[in-house]
Parts: C-alpha cells; structure tokens; sequence
C-alpha cells in the first residue's frame, strides 16, 4: 500500500487538450504505466505503448500476464500512462525489472513517488513529462491472446517545460526532460534533435 | 504500377535474426509501411506501429480506412515494416501526406525507390535502417473497429552501419542514419543520445 497526496497540480503542470493528447506518445516514448486497486498502487514501465485513435483518443499497450499492474488494471479498469525523462532513466529501468510480487516495497526501492490529481482515482508518478489518465475499454480476445490492452485517454497532462500548446519543445527544455526510448536490455535513447519537414509545394 | 528489381541484397544490408528484429521497433521510430497487390506497389508512413510479442515476433499497426496500403494489405495478407532515417525525412513526409488515390505517380513524386528481397513478394523502400517483412494475422473486429493490424514478422534486414549483433548503434553511425519519431503535422525529432542504465545489486 502507498499513501499518496491528492493536491492541485504541482508546479509546472496544466492540463493538456485531449484531442492533442496522442502527441504526447506519438514519438514512441517508452512509458510508465501505473494502476490503483484495492489499497494497492503499482507502476511498470512498457516500451510497448502506441497511440490508436485521435478523437476519441485511444491507446494500446501490451502488459504480460506476471505483471501485478495488469492485474490491478484488470479489477480498476482505469491505468495511467506517463512519459518518464532522462532524469528518470534509473527508476525507468527499475520499474520495468522489480516486480510487486517479489518486492513489496517495490515503488520505494525504485525511487518513484507518487502524487494524485482530483478526479481519477490513479496514482501518478511524480517527474514525468506527461500522464495519460485512461479508462480500460474491455476487449477479452485481445487481452488473452495478445496481452494487448485498449484505453480511451480521459485525461491529460503535461510538464509545461518540456510540452505546451500541443506540442514538444524538447529543444529548448532542460535536456534532462527528454524522453526515454528503450531498446533491450537497459539501453535507452534519449529523443534527440528537432527536424521540421517541409511541404512540398501542390 | 512500380517496377522493382529482386537481387542479392545490396550493400551494408544483411538478416536479423527474428529473435532480435523486436528492437528495430522497440524504440518507437515512424515507419513506411509497404504493400503489394494485383501489380500495385505503394508505401505509407505511420507513426502508430509498436511491437507486441518477442516469438514468434509480432507487431501492431494503425492503418486508416482511407488508405491504398491497407487494401493492397487487406488483399495480399502481406506488408512490410520500414525504419525511415533522417536523410529520408522529406519521402517520410511526402509518402505521408500524398495518397496513391490522388497521385498515381505517388512513389515516384514522393522520391521512394524500392528493391526486392529474394522469397518475399514485397516492395522494400532503399534507404532505410530497418526492413520487417510481416504477414498479416487477420482480426477482422480490429481492423474494422479500431483500424488496428496486427503481423507475424516472417524476415528482418538492417543497414548494419545502423543496426548490427541485435543492437542500434547510433552513436558511433552516420547521424544521417538516425530513425525519425513524428510528432504532428510534419515535426520529427531525430533519436538522440545513447543511455544504458545500470541495473541495481541485487
């Protein structure tokens, strides 16, 4: 169990348009997953998130069946999904290899810290760049044989440093607030450099 | 109608094993996807693909009702997945915005020029870091309901300048040959600095 503080938003977040709120995972973040049930507060990371619908805004990520959030996911139907930062790269990592169910003080080792905003019922990670708050949409076959999850996007928020007015500003943020993009292994990439294409004239 | 030529791979291209070929993904870079049927070749972007099993390999990608590539894939049960680099960022754009419906000379206007791989009845876009060849697993309500698709990845290549022993190796490549992750409306971040976590003791 986790005690966790509803407050107004922290320094630095305001609430990100849902109908912008795919461009927080559109770049393909590794992301933080976390869910509330039953007195219980995990949080996972997953290299396996994507965007799936612009309105109403949809995700999909895939969460395997030993892991505890899946399971608290399961019982809530409600998850959050957060987009951690380079300074975040070591509790990213040990998110994603400590387990609830072999660690009951899983989220302390791993340094993460959590804070809640009024109106979800979800534990939020402190840090991170964006948070994604989604309700389960229920799709059994997907669940079983993929371990693929669907959630409608309810809410969203955003570090103002790192993303405002819909929109990445990695370039001119504190470097250590970009996000993470896991490869294998521990190996991540930070995002990098901004490169706005060009249209082609009609 | 696109003309290609089957060869012996061209330079600096060689096998992954499928074990690995999750990683070309795992990152989150845009894609081209790509498609053949009935003597019709055509390639889209998407940045909503992701990965979804390690083995047998298997992947998602979101492909709109208004798209040719989805009915050449819906047709030949066959696509390909694409690791676009930031040299390629004006053809990542440009086959992302023009549709084969308007433009029956898309790839060429687009600047995409294609190869064969020998055993795969697909067309591969040159220039690219990463080549999943993938065949479609149909699931009819995910393809209507949430446009979502999912393949079994049957063959994977790499430039190895980019991609080699199972690993990105950006760091020490051409940064021309960085992966593309888009944004919105045309803004692409380049993939950016290495950063290997280091697992806690135990």
């Amino acid at each position: 169990m986790t005690m966790t503080m509803t407050m107004n938003l922290p320094l630095h977040i305001a609430p990100v348009d849902l109908s912008k709120s795919y461009r927080m995972i559109n770049h393909g973040p590794t992301v933080l997953v976390s869910a509330r049930h039953g007195g219980v507060d995990n949080v996972m990371a997953a290299a396996w998130c994507c965007a799936l619908d612009f309105a109403p805004p949809k995700l999909t990520v895939v969460l395997d069946k030993a892991t505890a959030t899946r399971a608290l996911i399961e019982q809530s139907g409600l998850f959050a999904i957060q987009v951690p930062t380079v300074a975040q790269l070591q509790l990213t990592r040990e998110v994603g290899t400590r387990s609830l169910a072999h660690d009951a003080h899983k989220l302390a080792s791993s340094g993460a810290r959590l804070f809640g905003i009024d109106g979800f019922d979800l534990p939020f990670v402190e840090g991170c760049t964006g948070w994604l708050a989604c309700r389960l949409i229920p799709e059994p076959h997907n669940q079983q044989a993929y371990d693929l999850f669907i959630g409608e996007i309810v809410g969203a928020w955003s570090d103002t440093r790192a993303f405002r007015d819909g929109h990445w500003h990695f370039e001119d943020a504190d470097p250590a607030l970009r996000s993470l993009h896991h490869v294998a292994g521990g190996n991540f990439y930070a995002i990098g450099q901004a490169l706005p294409a060009v249209d082609a004239p009609a």
